[in-house]
C-alpha cells in the first residue's frame, strides 16, 4: 500500500513521500523502511533511526523530529491499531451451516451466518445477522443473541442469556453457568436455584475460557463495550459498567457493582456486594474488600490507595529492623516490653 | 400458586391470607404484593412494607411483626431456596440418545438417559440411571459414573475416573486431568506418571472450568456433598472433606487435605502436602503455608488469625509514620540507626 | 514384573534378590513386600521396614540400610518415575481417523495418526506423525504442528500457530487466543489487531484448561520443554525460556520474558513487559512487578527475596504491638505525635 493510500484511510496528514510502498506495521522494535510504526514519547526517536524506519504515526509535537515520513496523530496508538486492521482485515468463513451442525428446526439464525462444524443451537435460540460461529459451540435452548456475533470454539452459551450486537466470545468461555449458592439446612446443603440471566449488551468481547455466572433472580450486567481477559470469573448478580475492562485471571464475587471505564489488573478480586465507581483503575492482584468511590486509583489485599501503598510496600521489609531499633530504645529507657511483646 | 398450596408443600407454619396468588419468588429489593421473599435480620423489617411485600419467609422472633403474610421458618433462606424450586422446577430433556453422539459400543448407560448432540463416551463407560448430559462431553474409556448424572456441555472426564450418585459438573470443567509432576534429569525434566485415581462421590457439584488432576499413584478424593465454583484448580492427591465448599478461582497444590464443612473464598490457594481441619473458614484471596487446625477463621498471605490479620492490615499503611516517629526518638536520644537502616 | 528385570531395564544396580516379583510402585507410605518404592532422605527409612517394603530405590549413601532390596540410582525420584512408566505404558489409541471427525480436504495428517471423534481441522493445517488427538479437538486453519503430539479433548489451536515435536495439550487449553489490547479513541475502545503468531517447541506440555495467548505482532515463544499446569495464562508477546515450569493459576501479562529452567509456584503473577533471569524460583501466590535477576529465589507481593521476605511476614503482625510500645517510648519523652498520627 501507498502511503499516501494508507494516509487517505486513516484520515490522517501526511508529512513526507507518499509515493513509498508499506509492507505492514511493525512495534517500533521492528520497525523498518517500508514499515509503519508509531511513537508516544520523545525518548524513543532514537530507535526510529537506527531502525532506519520508513514511516511514523507521531503526535504533532513529535512529527517534525521522527526523521521519517509521518503521519500526523493526536492518538497515535489508536491510528495504528486501525492501520494494522488495513493490513489483516479481519478473515470471515463464507456463510453456510456446516452439515455436522446440529440445529433445532425453531432455532432462527439470521441470514449471511457461518455455523462451524458440530456446532449444536437449541430450540428455540435466536441469533441475528452475520454470525461466525465457529466449530465445537453449544447455544443452549432460548438464548438470544444480536448480529454480528463472533465465537470462537469451544464455548457455552447456558439457558437465559440474552447477547446484544457485535459481542465476541473467545474459546472455552462459558456465559450464563449458575451462581455459586449454597445454605446449610439440617446437616446438608440445600443449593440455592440460579434462575436469573445473563444479559450482555453490544460490544462485549469475552476472553478464552472465561466464566460468567446468571443472576440468581433477575440479572447479571455486561454492559457496552465491557472487555474481559481471559480466565476472568464474573459472579451471580455482578453489574460491570461501559468499557470496563478487567485483565486475567480477574475475579468478582456476587452481587458487586462496577462503574464505568474501569481498569482492573490481572488476578484481582472483590468481595460480594460491594459497589466501585466510575474510571477506578485497579493495580493487579489487588483484593477489593469494600466499596470504591469513582476515579480511585488502588492496590494491595486489602486494596487502599496505591500511593499510600507504594509508601507501605516500601516500608514493610524494614520492620524486623523498626523492632530491634525499638528495643533498642526500650532497653536504653529502661523499660521492659513485657513477656508478651514482639 | 396459592399462599397455603406454597406453605404447605414447604411445610411451613402460614400466617396471613391463604388465599393470596403469589407469582414467585424474589429478593427483598424485588419484593412484591404478590411475590414471596424472605428476611433474616430485622434492619430489612423497612424493606418489606416500602416494597408492599405480599408474603415473606421470616423467622418466629421477626414472623409478626413483617406487616404482610408470614411464613415462620428457622432457616428462612433454605425454605426460600426450596420455594424458589417450587417456582422454576429442574428443567430435564427427554430421554434419548442424540443420533450425533459417539457411544462406544461395550459403554454400559442406565435408563431413562438424555444424551445431547456431540458426546462422546468411551470404551467401558459405565453411567447411571437419568443421566442428563448436554452436548460437546468427552467421557474417556472406563469411566464409572453413578445415577442422576448432571453434565453440561464441553465437560471432559478422563480415564480412571469414578463418580458417584447426583453428581452435577458446570461447562468445560476437566476431571482426571495429569498431575503436575517433573523432575529434573540430565539436564532435562522427566515426567513423573500419573497413573492414579480421581474419586467423587455423591452429591458433588464442580463448576464451569474448574480442573481436577488425578493423583500420581492413589486417588484424589472430593467427598461427599463437596462444593467447588468455577474456574478452581484441585492438584493431584488431594482430599477434600464432606460439605465443603471453595469459591471461584481457589487452587490447591498436591497432597492437600481439607477437612468436612470448610469455607474457603474465593482466589485462595494451598500449599502442597498441608492438613486443614474441619470447620476451617479461609477468607478470600488468602495463601495458606502450613496445617491449619479445625475451626480456625484465617485470612492473608501468609493467612493467619483473621482477627490479628485485620488488626493487622489496619496498622500496616501507618508503617512510614511509625518509622519517622522512630527516628525522631533516636534523634532526642542521640542514637545513630547506622548506615544500613531504614 | 521379577526385580533383576527391573534392574536391567532402569540401568541401576541391584542390591539383593532379583527372583522377587514387583507388582507394580508405590510411594514410601503405601509400600509393600511385592511393591518398589523410593526414599530420598534418611528420616524415611523407619516407614520402609513398617511398611515391610520390597524394594526401594535409594541414592547410595542409603541403600546400605533400607532393610529389603535396593536398586542404587543418584537420582531416585526420577528413576521411580522411568519405573512406574514401565508398569504403566502410554496407552495409545488405535491408528484412524473418526468418521465423525471433520479434517479440511487440503489439511495434511502424517502417518499413524489416531483422531478422535467430532475433532475438527482446518484448512491447510499440517499435523506430523504419530499423533493423538482425543475428541472435540479444534484447530483451526493454517496450523502446524511436529511429530508425536498428543492432545486431549476439548482443546481449541487458534490460527497462527506453530508447534513442535512431542508436545502435549491437556483438556480446555487454548492456545493462540487473542491478546487483551484496546485503546481509548474517541469516546470508545479501539481494538488492538492481534495479528501475531504463538510458537511452542519441542517436549512443552501445557496444563487444562490454560490459556496461550498469540502475539499482537512477532511472536509468543513457549520454549523446549517448558511444562504449564492447568488455568496457566500466557499473555502476548511473552517468551518462556527452556525447561521454566509454572504452577497451577499463574499469570504473565503481555510482553514478560521469563529464562531458563524457572519455577513459578501457583496463582503467581507478572507484571507486563518486565524480564526474569534464568533459574529464578518463585514462591506461590507471588506478585512480580519488576526485572528478576538470575538465580532470585523470591516471595511475596510485590516480590523480594525470600528470606527477607520470611523476615518481614514473621514481624508483620507484631505492628499494632510496635505501635504501642512506640506511643509509650513517645509519652515518655513527652512527645506529642501530632493529629495525624497513627
Amino acid at each position: 500500500m501507498k502511503l499516501s493510500e494508507l494516509a487517505e484511510q486513516l484520515g490522517l496528514e501526511l508529512r513526507g513521500d507518499g509515493e513509498l510502498e508499506i509492507e505492514g506495521p511493525a512495534t517500533i522494535d521492528q520497525a523498518g523502511p517500508s514499515l509503519v510504526t508509531f511513537i508516544i514519547a520523545r525518548k524513543y526517536l532514537g530507535v526510529l533511526s537506527e531502525r532506519r524506519a520508513g514511516c511514523v504515526i507521531a503526535p504533532p509535537d513529535l512529527a517534525g523530529e521522527v526523521g521519517c515520513a509521518a503521519l500526523v496523530s493526536t492518538n497515535p496508538y489508536a491510528d495504528f491499531a486501525r492501520a494494522m486492521r488495513l493490513f489483516f482485515p479481519v478473515e470471515k468463513p463464507a456463510p453456510g451451516v456446516h452439515p455436522s451442525a446440529q440445529i433445532a428446526p425453531d432455532a432462527v439464525i439470521g441470514e449471511d451466518a457461518a455455523i462451524g462444524a458440530c456446532c449444536v443451537i437449541g430450540a428455540r435460540a435466536r441469533i441475528g445477522r452475520n454470525a461466525v460461529i465457529h466449530p465445537h459451540v453449544t447455544i443452549y435452548p432460548g438464548v438470544t443473541i444480536g448480529d454480528d456475533f463472533l465465537c470462537h470454539s469451544q464455548v457455552s452459551i447456558r439457558e437465559r442469556v440474552e447477547i446484544g450486537h457485535r459481542v465476541t466470545i473467545h474459546n472455552g468461555a462459558v456465559i450464563g453457568s449458575e451462581g455459586f449458592g449454597f445454605v446449610e439446612q439440617g446437616g446438608t446443603l440445600v443449593k440455592i436455584p440460579q434462575v436469573g440471566k445473563v444479559i450482555i449488551e453490544d460490544d462485549v468481547e469475552i476472553g478464552a475460557n472465561a466464566t460468567i455466572d446468571r443472576a440468581t433472580l433477575g440479572a447479571t450486567l455486561i454492559r457496552h463495550a465491557v472487555k474481559l481477559d481471559n480466565l476472568v470469573h464474573i459472579g451471580h448478580n455482578c453489574e460491570v459498567g461501559e468499557h470496563s475492562r478487567f485483565a486475567a485471571q480477574t475475579g468478582l464475587a456476587g452481587s458487586v457493582k462496577v462503574g464505568r471505564w474501569c481498569e482492573f489488573g490481572g488476578q484481582t478480586g472483590c468481595a460480594d456486594h460491594i459497589q466501585i465507581g466510575d474510571r477506578v483503575r485497579v493495580a493487579a492482584q489487588s483484593g477489593i474488600p469494600n466499596d470504591v468511590s469513582g476515579g480511585s486509583v488502588i492496590a494491595g489485599y486489602p486494596a487502599i490507595d496505591i500511593r499510600r501503598w507504594r509508601r507501605m510496600v516500601a516500608a514493610l521489609p524494614r520492620l524486623p529492623e523498626v523492632i530491634r531499633r525499638l528495643r533498642a530504645l526500650e532497653a536504653r529507657a529502661e523499660i521492659d516490653p513485657g513477656a508478651d511483646s514482639c
